[in-house]
């Protein structure tokens, strides 16, 4: 294929965010790939469709593994579409970042919500990605919003630092658990608590589902205010914290129960983020948390940029023998660094 | 307290250090805890400490929430000081980046080894490293190797790139899963399986064992020499791949059966552990992790390094109001970012 040149390939920028814009799948398929590959082309592009961006309502979906996300998300999007709303689905895959490979959920949601033209599907792995899953995500979500998807839906595996950033990135987050699954998330569910808007106790009709619901609405009632805190944990920028909205604006986290897999209790949970969405916009929280979301944005765009200019100046040659040399004790990795970053 | 001069703080370095190395246990607490808030006497310690390592077995541990990590740990803790060996245990807290708080798991681990000289549990919290867990991680690991303990465990929650950083930092990583834990951790096993040095199904009183046992050997069997490819994954730092061993070498990655709150299976897991260490000495490969541990922990400082310079240049002020302007569409991140970038 001969080279194009950068005019002609301007010109194919313009189109393709004019593309996005007008939900072109094809367009909006190949827009997601160059922000996933970080192509050099693809910061223009983002910033091409940054002005479209700002109506849909982004809603992070995270939970341990077994507490049956991808059969929530596929009821949740099966509803929005029945009351007429475009719904747009990112799943995070949690591969490694030693193996392609797709999440086995996700065929089964193919299957449920596939020849629908209102809803759009994309599986991303989070390996390899120079700003992290989350800046690559939050790309995505921008492509999403500019192309006027009603919602988006995004799916992570949550117990990691990655998953609960993402969450910062989104209106509403659901926090899903499911009955039984141990001690161990009992105490990441400690964690996972503060950020969400809703919490849903999935496969509801497992045994001991009251005592998960007790457990959690316990949990709940020490909270101050029961309300969801968002912040900025980033590491570059400060970003202050958002003014505290009046006791009786504050919102309420409620638990509800589900069965995703009968449809049981998801008309209740679409409603109840309706009703969060009107929240937002009446609390003057939608603005706080845009904010926060461009705060985190403007990071990890840092983060990536500054990453790629130190990349560019690592020494080709001399690294090995510097490698060997830690290996072989006759220095140790902190001079070797040292030494490294006096010398550019 | 009146501040103490910088001869006096050196002083009070080198007997740190000297402390760690004779294994004084409150001197270890209290250098791991200066590594783990970054604090910016930690370098030189770590730096003088580095020449007194490479003695530990550093063994991974890593494996989705509920396969019972934590009690086969402690399991292993025993059988391994049954043969007379010192042990550490680090546990990274799966805790968000919101709460503070301890696992569960690890107080009945305390309990169960508390009052034992030679062994030694620290809990690792994720939330707000400089440098990544890995660095933090890696730099505790390095405290502990130069206190002389034999065996190093460190336990992850297994799912997201940052735990299958940590394996790559050992010697050995024992991959944990248990039965009936349903098709996400099923679909999560395929990219874990490339860092199992040793397999190990726990919970094997559980329904379905055989059915998970049967399903790991297949996997396995797919892959090409079944042996594991340990692989440096930084984003800084290319190093060469390990040189293949030879085929009549290669080590053949095992699924073990263990049931760790009836200690069944333990022993013979510590004998494969065992096998799997000296393997590593006779086949090269050992040199082989060591160098690319070495990689992995210079590229850690670097990166913390850089970040802490690229903090210090951040503007202070102008940067709520660029924040904000994004939030409104008046510019967009990427521009931003760009602007802010040139300004240094």
């Amino acid at each position: 294929m001969p080279r194009q040149s950068a005019s002609v390939r301007d010109k194919d920028g313009a189109r393709l965010a004019e593309g996005v814009r007008q939900g072109d799948r094809l367009q909006l398929a190949r827009a997601i790939t160059l922000a996933e590959r970080e192509d050099p082309r693809a910061p223009e592009l983002l910033a091409a469709l940054y002005p479209a961006t700002g109506h849909a309502q982004i809603i992070g979906i995270t939970g341990a593994p077994g507490t049956g996300k991808s059969t929530l998300v596929t009821a949740l999007a099966q509803h929005l579409r029945a009351a007429n709303q475009s719904v747009a689905i990112v799943a995070i895959d949690p591969t490694s970042p030693f193996t392609g490979g797709a999440i086995l959920g996700d065929r089964v949601r193919m299957r449920a919500l596939s020849g629908d033209a209102g809803v759009f599907i994309r599986s991303m792995a989070t390996r390899g990605s120079l700003g992290g899953l989350s800046k690559t995500t939050g790309d995505v979500v921008t492509i999403l919003d500019a192309a006027g998807f009603d919602r988006i839906l995004v799916e992570t595996v949550g117990v990691g630092q990655a998953e609960v950033e993402i969450a910062t990135m989104a209106h509403t987050t659901l926090v899903v658990e499911a009955p039984g699954l141990g001690d161990e998330i009992q105490a990441i569910k400690a964690g996972i608590l503060e950020i969400a808007d809703i919490l849903v106790v999935n496969k509801a009709d497992r045994p001991g589902v009251d005592k998960t619901v007790q457990a959690l609405e316990m949990m709940l009632a020490l909270e101050p205010g029961g309300s969801r805190q968002v912040r900025h944990h980033g590491q570059l920028l400060q970003v202050n914290s958002p003014s505290r909205t009046h006791e009786e604006q504050a919102w309420r986290v409620k638990v509800l129960k589900t069965i995703a897999s009968e449809d049981e209790g998801v008309a209740e949970l679409v409603a109840q983020m309706d009703r969060h969405r009107q929240w937002l916009l009446s609390s003057g929280e939608w603005a706080v948390r845009e904010r926060l979301r461009a705060a985190h944005t403007l990071e990890s765009i840092l983060r990536a940029e500054l990453t790629r200019r130190i990349v560019a100046r690592m020494p080709t040659d001399g690294l090995s023998d510097l490698v060997e040399a830690i290996r072989r004790r006759d220095t140790d990795p902190y001079h070797a660094a040292a030494s490294l970053i006096a010398s550019w």
